[in-house]
């Protein structure tokens, strides 16, 4: 395995944003890599990092940062290893420029996850995907690449369903509970959401029953194939502030006991562990047995946010398994997620230049 | 149709609690019904009203009601018809002993929901359920009545699959979103449950599916036949004050379009809106276009909190349409819902003496 | 006293937004005032009402506002009598062509309250100043005028300090636990209040100790004289929907018992409970024994959302009296203040032309 | 200065509830002192913790915790040092028969503050009030002691105030919004408090009046004379989960600048900064210049939770300065701050034997 001898230096793109603050509070305490460049929209460029950006962690700005100039999203003396948190219309025009100029964009942005030669990945999942950056640079002459995580509510589903593949997985209904921090600042106004559920995330569902559908499935030679499980989403907002939960019900063919449910949830491992990746939680998935859990107020910092609890395994009268997920969703959802492909792609050498 | 000449006298056991109170403050309005004897538990036996409630509600106290003397829970010299608000565990001991002294027991409590000759009614859905009255009364020796409604949650679900079950109702995933006045006061703790998500309400799954087929059921010579509908429910917590919320996955073998649907949901009406009951609803369910409705905080109160909110009606990739429906727990789902079973009652004459 | 024959038509400025729907629902239920005027920004002009605007209000758009088609905020056409809910900025420019137009502006914008020839009315506090009209055409020039109602924490601390007047009101400490509601649509981001407080409120303070004056002062001439009270404000969001809490220590020179307080606080009434105004409370102000009130959530629609709750009152150890107060922030402190004011031209004949 | 060797073992009395938790979480982690010996009511003897207690707390239970068996709370076996999480009833019963034992009970509780002879610690503002101890000792005839600290609003006002001491405070005003961990579990219940504000807390006024000028007070051969400051207390509670924010507003005779104030505030440090004991924040008090802050969810946690953080000094109209201030009310309120009493203690030879 590839260990860097000394910290990377890595941009952001979309420093200011709610995710944007999350990738340097996440990469500031990364032993490989280092922000040292941050890119924002033209309302920004200038400005240092600390003025251009309001600051809404709990956590303190970290040393360093505040005096950083914004920069424009031009590739333009970038680093080579670029994060992205860009919204999905920006993406769409400035990732391909850093990618064809040689970058590598590790995104968060929804812009080219469903592309055919684009990896999305959850490295516990499907780091075989990672395969496709080769036919991506061959059929677009990039020296750069894109890489992408998923919907942030659906790395927890797809989390949950990867080990249950064994089983016979053939359908899932799945309802989420949205924390607000997935929408970004200012995102949902609070006299929408105090209070009240919006039964509604635009797109949203879309994004889970698709996206779901090709991290489960098969890679052979850069060209990946859907998972044939049919995915039926409702998403909806209420008012928390970190963490989606979710409800899921699934049709499994080959009808496990609860037993073997819970067992193959807890001992799911993949790369990301073997390689003992910085960013990496020692479990993937952690199961509670309390009836009452898991609680996004008291387990979505699991494993430094990136474990998903998963709880209440039981009998489905329609289908056949229900239970209750519940993720980070701006570490394990976003920026985390993002931060740990890159660790996995510079551990099986996929950063390196060809 | 009868109606009363004059308003009659009622009681409510369990007056001092959250759905205690609701009945107060909705039978105080009531063109047929006077709330005038009011019992609780041992502590609130003697007291005023007014010191041994606390009320909770926005309105004030109505004006009478306050100097009314706790009555214990025990039939001597209350009026015939009672409501209760007991919890199952005291309701299983007391309302057997009101009907057995001749009363007519509205319930909201769950302990004889299921019984085989108890009725479990929603009025627009099985007023022909009121036939299981003679029956019971016949092997029970009664001279009195029990009659109950659903729980909170499955009233607007069974609500909605009503008028579906023309389109050949097979199964139903639903998760519920509910709100914390469901469980009465002190209730749910607000560690638990500010800016987080309780995965879990104990016992709540079970009844959802298991008086779902009840109500559902045909109903032939006082037997009920429970409707094959398979339900599989997940249920949640949420910080929520009123108003339950539910995404709905429905199998339907008649596959109907979402115009389909839609038009059997909104054309839906019953025995209340024909007899024009007092508390009944102009429409039972309302259908709102727009992509985020229905909310709890904007729509519970529709139709006095009689009207079940429907949203969102389209297609599910698992099931065959999916849906968001909600409802006023404490209203629709308790007091509101009781007091329109009487209301029924004395409209079909089966508060008259046999 | 005056009142119409029919209603009268009115129109409303900045009709789409939090304030304007407000005036929306309390116009029309208004038996004076009928809303068929609706004008906003140029994003809204030439479309219907129903698809310019987002209703926001738990009750359902009143019927026949929908088709309203929304005209440009100019006075070409628009009725005599003008409700404003524009913001400052808009306002400092609109409102004087409206006015000068021959318009009647009642307005809830900020931007002219201190001026000197500007009534800011609170009607049971100070129907007097509305003498300042005549001055304000005079020296303006214009056939019309402009009317203002108060910030909306000052409207409550103003009521509470006026009956108080008579024992030598010295100096008063408020801290204002304000509602999300009265920072308007979108407004404050979720992120920022969930599970939260906001120490601070833009320029909220320095209006609250200035109005405060102005409003209790005397008027002689069309020349309002400050009153000597002296103002330190306090202010803070809150997860609260409506109504705005405050905690209010007070020096009162004249050193009155508990008992002589709250007597004069619940005794106070003015003009429009004498002349019986449509929209004006039976009491302005209610005193709450019970220990815990006013709560916002109880008690904020208290009196259709025109009383204001007041309870604890007990002694300063620093000043001489302590209490709290509540009153609806977009209710008495918005919308329905400004048709109070405009009932109250009416009614005083200062709405007939001269 | 005094340093253990090694670990030493303590109790805690109340372990299952929520300072309990509190206490467990933060002496876990701590160099100096390891919880082994736990004590709670009756209903919990002789259970494992991890059956007696339902973990409330972000992080997991600590290992080793689970399986010790809980006691009952006599002093039979227990550690010398004990922390005390009883309430006032219990712990007026309960610490004298510890101390009259020979143990150093270290109290969260009330009971006993307000005493003659007895510590109310704050050891940044009043380590010197150790001499009480001796005092004590003598006139009960205990070997052991009772050291309390402050109520967990009064904690944060009396370190606010502390350093402005040396501008002749004579006043304060100071109005609480207090988070709903402060009351325990279950506590508040959800509602009363979701989307809402309550306007009391029972008995905690009278606290904050009294406690504040003991501490602030100079203390000469185990005598306190309390400072002269007029302390005018309002408390609310609001929806957060944890920290107190507190509006204050303040007479001070010097007439300092409102740099002097904040001179005074950031410079401010005490024995436990001198002494570098292991719970003591680098800053006591750290000053924001955001507008916007201090902010509950977003400075409890500053200095691990025992840092008080202060923003907005501005000029008061009706005193002198006006502030916010905020603090983590389980952390530096409550076990933070006892954890921090004993090791005050340790440090300066206080835990020793005659």
């Amino acid at each position: 395995m590839a260990t860097p001898r000394a910290r990377i230096d890595v941009g952001i793109l979309g420093a200011t944003g709610t995710v944007g603050q999350q990738f340097i509070r996440i990469l500031h305490r990364n032993p490989w890599f280092r922000p040292t460049w941050l890119a924002a929209s033209e309302r920004s460029e200038g400005k240092r990092y600390a003025d251009a950006a309001t600051w809404r962690l709990p956590d303190d700005l970290p040393e360093g940062i505040g005096d950083i100039v914004v920069q424009p999203c031009v590739p333009n003396k970038a680093p080579r290893l670029i994060f992205s948190a860009l919204d999905a219309t920006t993406a769409r025009e400035v990732e391909p420029a850093f990618a064809s100029a040689g970058h590598i964009v590790v995104s968060n942005a929804s812009s080219f996850r469903m592309a055919d030669d684009v990896p999305l990945l959850i490295p516990e999942v499907n780091a075989d995907h990672l395969s496709q950056i080769a036919r991506q640079r061959r059929e677009r002459g990039w020296s750069g690449a894109i890489v992408t995580n998923p919907n942030c509510s659906t790395v927890v589903l797809a989390m949950v369903l990867a080990p249950l593949r064994q089983f016979g997985l053939r359908a899932t209904v799945v309802t989420t509970l949205q924390a607000v921090s997935g929408a970004g600042y200012p995102g949902v106004p609070s006299l929408d959401i105090l209070g009240n559920v919006i039964p509604n995330i635009d797109k949203e569902e879309a994004k889970i029953e698709a996206e779901t559908r090709k991290i489960l499935g098969a890679c052979d030679g850069g060209q990946v194939s859907d998972h044939p499980v049919v995915v039926a989403a409702h998403t909806t907002r209420v008012p928390v502030i970190d963490g989606h939960t979710m409800t899921v019900s699934m049709a499994l063919d080959a009808k496990p006991s609860l037993a073997d449910v819970k067992q193959a949830l807890t001992s799911f491992s993949g790369r990301p562990q073997e390689l003992k990746l910085p960013t990496a939680p020692a479990a993937p998935i952690v199961y509670l047995e309390a009836a009452d859990r898991p609680q996004p107020r008291l387990d979505a910092m699991r494993g430094d946010g990136m474990t998903v609890s998963v709880g209440r395994v039981r009998r489905c009268p329609v289908l056949d398994i229900k239970l209750v997920a519940m993720g980070h969703n701006t570490v394990r959802g976003a920026a985390g997620a993002a931060v740990l492909n890159a660790e996995l792609m510079l551990a099986e050498g996929a950063l390196e230049n060809d």
